[in-house]
């Protein structure tokens, strides 16, 4: 998967969190609003963070109205945006974007913390992508941006020069001392990605995981997925049993068996799976197994 | 060297450069300069930020006249400074404070970006003190915020939550994942420090290490130090050759020897010998018997 020659790829550092405010202070035009979709938790801080900063932000479309359950399809992309945000995927409610917005002339932001290079995408579509590596693409400490590059000549002069992403681009990502060690890291995760026979082999296992455990979760009324179907997450899926000790039980046998960290987030309750690109499918399969007694032996 | 009970140490990342807009933006008050002494060009840097974003700042000292060769002795200290911003030490110039001002009621804010742990110091003296890890204390990609509690109370709620002293203090460093492996390498490098008797032995060593390379300075005409004799700094050694043909040979000869880096910046030119505690003694000792040899065949 190329970038394309009008992108510039930057490596900068302290996370998504840092992102939530160098898009607005870097892309804002004159006059514009900053434009969000809120599809969960992490829409919901870069929303806050533009507040925040006191930047005219509008919410452009919602899924709060069933609990992030869902991907929002009708969006007022409108004509007055400095740019549209967007949360690819959503790891507490297990929805991810199956396919991405056109937004004409707005540039569409993503952030893709917890879904890069678990898929193939088309950067064209994209004017600015950042993504924390610690999910899919290497250590935390290290912030990938890919930025058009007719969007660095919006970066104001007076806004703090780490937060410029001109600055970066202009000096290679070199402008300070990088964390060399994590980059390095990148590196060898990207390494691992061809590895493997490149993004498609790579999705395609992906696709073969959340289709094992999906299959499950349909099969049966035991078990619940908690995601609109067509809306659904390969990252992280998230489903209920028929009872809360039910789910306990489920948490704390499944621990015994060696299989961790399925408890899901306290805002929505019941069991996540987070499968990143890590997860082999081995993994996978032990757990659907496991299910499929759990529910011989609950249901 | 115990941190006291009312500091924090604070882990962020993205290096001395993103200090240099958070110092201002979190511990300027309602009424009030933002001072700094300019003391070389990592302290234009931290100037040139607060001048970016718009604060008002004072230089309130500076050792430009002489091109950056000692550390200002009268600082107009005054009363309505909300900080005052110094640079422990000056690695283009070859220049380190000796004593630390006595700045009474305002809080000496110090970047110790290349200087810290080379020494023991009082952290009773400072109301916040920054250094990116990567000379004494670890990897690039890590910085060290030692804060008096009192100052995180001047953070303001409408900064960048990842600017924000306060956000980190109240999560223990832990608001965004923080960089996890440098942060580890830094606790190796103080279990180093430790084994190598603790900060007063590593100290003891640096002292003998500049000493050696000083006398050598000093027992000749030969070669000249640039630091003013009272603000030599025992990290940065910068002294000249009698020609600027000299001294290319004296840099080749050396590198061919084995010891490289040792050519000064080019807004000073001359020699540069960085000795940061990774240096041994040994290693000094090397490069001063090459000095007398050098000399010896081209004096």
């Amino acid at each position: 998967m190329k970038i394309p020659e009008n992108y510039k790829v930057l490596f900068l550092q302290a996370g998504a969190s840092a992102q939530f405010a160098m898009v607005p202070l870097n892309l804002m035009k004159r006059s514009g609003t900053a434009d969000y979709v809120n599809t969960g938790a992490w829409s919901k801080k870069a929303i806050a963070e533009a507040k925040k900063l006191g930047i005219d932000y509008k919410v452009v479309a919602s899924s709060e109205d069933k609990n992030f359950s869902y991907i929002p399809e009708n969006i007022d992309i409108g004509s007055n945006g400095s740019y549209l945000h967007i949360t690819s995927n959503n790891t507490i409610f297990g929805t991810q974007w199956a396919n991405y917005p056109n937004t004409g002339n707005i540039p569409l932001v993503a952030d893709m913390s917890s879904d890069i290079y678990c898929r193939r995408f088309d950067p064209d579509l994209f004017g600015l992508i950042y993504a924390g590596a610690q999910k899919n693409a290497g250590p935390a400490g290290v912030t990938i941006v890919i930025i058009r590059n007719d969007l660095l000549d919006r970066s104001p002069e007076n806004i703090p020069t780490i937060f410029n992403y001109k600055i970066f681009a202009e000096n290679n990502s070199l402008y300070n001392p990088p964390n060399c060690y994590g980059i390095y890291i990148v590196g060898l995760v990207m390494k691992w990605i061809l590895d493997q026979g490149g993004i498609d082999k790579v999705e395609a296992v992906n696709k073969k995981k959340a289709d094992l455990i999906y299959k499950t979760l349909d099969g049966t009324d035991f078990f619940k997925a908690t995601a609109d179907s067509k809306s659904r997450s390969i990252m992280n899926i998230t489903f209920r049993l028929p009872s809360e000790d039910l789910e306990k039980k489920f948490i704390a046998d499944a621990t015994a068996a060696g299989m961790a960290g399925l408890k899901g987030h306290r805002s929505v309750g019941g069991v996540r799976a987070s499968i990143y690109n890590a997860m082999p499918l081995e993994g996978v399969e032990s757990l659907v197994d496991f299910m499929q007694i759990f529910e011989k032996q609950n249901g």
